[in-house]
């Protein structure tokens, strides 16, 4: 190819192969999860017979273990894949139903159990030998308790594990399970999903792991999956994709061993001079500021390729082993931080205005100011007389195009307001006393504290829809990460600096009463 | 180095770093160990405070679960590594007895659960949905049941899993558990070991282990251990090292990614023309078999690097994933056999023999035939009058320096009668079921069969003391692995060859009555 066509193919728009989706829904993109796939040998595109896969996934679970599981397994995952949503959904409620664990045994054990008398603590001082044998009969019963109370699904799991393309299998019926549970909450399906999950994380024990650095290097099949997957900032071209992995940039994934070739998570990382302020000035850097001049790791995406790993959490492991490995490589970099979305600000204050529209001024809370309020109504002379600020802010918020971002006038008057409130959305308000935010409450419970917020960091169409376009750096510091992720996790307490503290305080506390 | 040089260093003789005994003594190499490892940063020499050792194994396992376990892990192993065997025995006993289960927590959820009402399933399947909530109660208690039976101690193995050094570490913990439960037979460190040993299984699953072909181009601190763990064959010299990774041969190891550069189970393959006779044609077979005219892979040596693990059954995994790999690579090849030692045949033929002097002729089986024992007496003049072929037999096997072996006429003697001995060892002698010899019922349980005995196959010291210097070749048939593994395991059918049941019946059955 001569240089005019490569400089044509670099720049040619990317199509992600999968689309890659806030809400788990596995079940609709399971054909093209099939294409995708590299491990999973699946040619079947008809759906088969169900009971013949109802009869393969017996076969599975009840064949005695040294017979060949191999083209059994082939042969459940093939035809599970072939099936449709409603046919998946009704063999997973079979599995979760008919092989659970037998509790008539679990009874029988337990009344052996609960005829042991106990041998109390001073004995055991004294006489210790003579009564660790009075102990091995608990020991046993308590053994064959543990195997008792394991359903018989686990035999279907653990094959799986070790079963070629297993695991990734074994990840896709995770995600139909959960979305199963976000359609109905049935409390068989909600206990195999709880078995499977505490599964998956013993296999994907940081421990079983392996920390790649992804570079050009890397194969073109390996580099697909990071433009398909790139949840946060979706890579545009080649070229962008080649600026993420060249000088000044790193990106680093976790692979397993028995789904090689595919990250189950990855990280992208900027090396700066200062902690970036928009998403602008790290995805379009030109040149990259140069690496012995860098004293700031930025991580500005983070992103999950696997839909059914939820509630796995690997990107804690992840965000703290790059740190100490850019650390080790480059001692010149001492600011950890992200440039990182609001996923849910806009939601949430959309929903706090429309509720004052609902249920009128006097029942719900005027999250303005007064003087917010006033400036509000000041900029926006259409408002009809008798509107509230709220009402007003929700009403430019809604409209299309986010028309008000091209309104230097608006953008002023909404800047401080914005910012105070979206302050106030990361900082105060909780869920279950865990942060409101998913990335915020992902970030805290990793020992990070909320640094700074960034106003119109982040112009695209999503950014602006998501968060008014504003971002967000977490900081990792390394002094204090564990003390934080204990606060967090113990009261729910929120570290923010002062700078964030400042937006929720201001710019009323200052004021002139007289004004 | 000059030419000359390097011929006396590739000549010199190599020394082994740790000596590998059969017996799992990890207590006393633990020092060595020490030097060995590349991980476990441990330095301190002198045997730490006992108290102090148990206090850090305390904030382990009771410390939370977000505060910085690090420090503490690594205090906890380099003050264990530091203790004496008695006080690591202690400490395994205080873990094993202070850190179990909470007894009375097992039983209130067991009163709650025996009170609970089991549905019965027709009414399930007519009214599954509502069927499902009333079985919640059950999936609940179920799940605090299996945490409750989760023993205190689980908390510090978990965490040494996922610490860097842990696993390695981990297995070191059990080798000494396992030496402890050979002196003396305590139940409760039994209870720790086998809930250690199932977290090992786990940990250790295929899905988590890296296949790694090893060659002369790996790095050295691998190949010393290739060197050190080399259990069958010692390795002598670096030329010797050298041909095992060379031309004709393989060498495969299962490394784990948080035991890197340290395969914990290694196999060494000849590629060859013909099954081995003799261990000397594969170790010294000079020019090897042209790669392209090898029909045969033999497996002549496997290796476990870890004694600790014993029990856990890597090697039925390489050995199935090195056919596989062998056979994709090389499709000439189609005889996969090993030549294998037989380690407990002359222990068991010695103790036979013994039993017959001290309880006398009348009551113990003879285990010779009428003609052997007079071909016997015929080639010793120097028994004593009244002395029986088995006395002869003992006399001659016991002598020093094995004298038998270069008497051209007692070989010739010998050999109808061990081969026949040694096939009715392999072939009859049992265990609760399974094969009395240790390598026998590792390739039996695998799905191999025994194919050929073959008279002084391995001519050295640690040959003619173990089995007389016969050597085995187990066969891996690709059609029938897995029928006969089903075969061992339901009913303990041993598999082998006509000429192993050969072995058996001759040579009396076509003898001659006058003779």
């Amino acid at each position: 190819m001569n240089k005019k066509g490569l400089a044509i193919l670099l720049r040619s728009k990317m199509r992600p192969l999968s689309p890659v989706s806030k809400k788990v829904n596995q079940l609709q993109h399971a054909p093209l999860e099939r294409n995708v796939s590299a491990t999973q040998n699946v040619s079947i595109k008809t759906e088969r017979d169900f009971g013949q896969v109802r009869e393969s996934m017996h076969s599975v679970i009840s064949m005695n273990k040294k017979e060949i599981l191999d083209t059994a397994l082939n042969e459940f995952s093939e035809g599970y894949f072939s099936l449709s949503k409603e046919n998946r959904c009704k063999l997973l409620l079979i599995l979760a139903r008919e092989y659970d664990l037998n509790r008539s045994k679990v009874r029988d054990l337990m009344k052996q159990y609960v005829g042991l008398e106990i041998p109390n603590g001073d004995e055991i001082d004294e006489h210790g030998r003579e009564m660790d044998s009075h102990l091995s009969a608990f020991y046993r019963i308590e053994r064959n308790l543990r195997h008792a109370l394991k359903p018989m699904y686990e035999v279907l799991f653990e094959r799986l594990n070790t079963h070629p393309g297993g695991l990734k299998f074994l990840a896709s019926v995770r995600a139909d399970i959960l979305s199963i549970i976000a359609d109905e909450n049935v409390a068989s399906i909600r206990a195999l999903d709880s078995y499977l999950k505490e599964k998956l994380i013993t296999w994907l024990s940081p421990a079983n792991l392996e920390l790649h650095q992804i570079t050009w290097d890397d194969p073109a099949s390996l580099l697909e999956k990071i433009v398909a997957y790139e949840a946060v900032h979706p890579i545009s071209n080649l070229i962008d994709l080649k600026r993420r992995l060249g000088l000044g940039r790193r990106c680093f994934g976790y692979i397993h061993p028995s789904i090689p070739g595919e990250p189950l998570i990855f990280i992208e990382v900027a090396l700066m001079k200062n902690i970036a302020c928009t998403i602008q000035e790290v995805l379009w850097h030109d040149p990259p500021t140069p690496e012995c001049e860098a004293t700031t790791a930025l991580f500005y995406s983070i992103s999950s390729t696997q839909p059914g790993l939820a509630g796995v959490n690997l990107g804690k492991f992840l965000i703290k082993r790059v740190i100490y490995l850019v650390k080790k490589d480059m001692p010149n970099i001492h600011n950890f931080a992200t440039l990182s979305p609001i996923p849910g600000f806009m939601q949430w204050l959309l929903s706090k205005l429309a509720s004052s529209e609902r249920s009128g001024p006097i029942f719900c809370e005027n999250i303005l100011k007064p003087e917010e309020e006033r400036a509000l109504l000041d900029a926006y002379k259409d408002s009809t007389t008798g509107e509230s600020g709220m009402e007003v802010l929700l009403h430019l918020l809604t409209s299309t195009n986010h028309e008000w971002t091209r309104s230097d006038r608006l953008i002023t008057v909404f800047e401080p307001i914005l910012l105070r409130l979206c302050a106030r959305y990361l900082v105060l308000e909780k869920k279950r006393g865990k942060a409101l935010d998913s990335v915020a409450n992902f970030h805290l419970q990793n020992g990070a504290m909320i640094g700074r917020l960034n106003w119109m960091a982040d112009r695209s169409e999503k950014g602006l829809s998501q968060s008014g376009g504003i971002m967000v750096n977490y900081i990792y510091s390394l002094e204090h990460i564990e003390d934080y992720a204990q606060a967090y996790f113990s009261t729910g307490h929120i570290q923010a600096s002062p700078d964030v503290h400042h937006h929720i305080q201001s710019p009323e506390r200052n004021e002139d009463p007289i004004n």
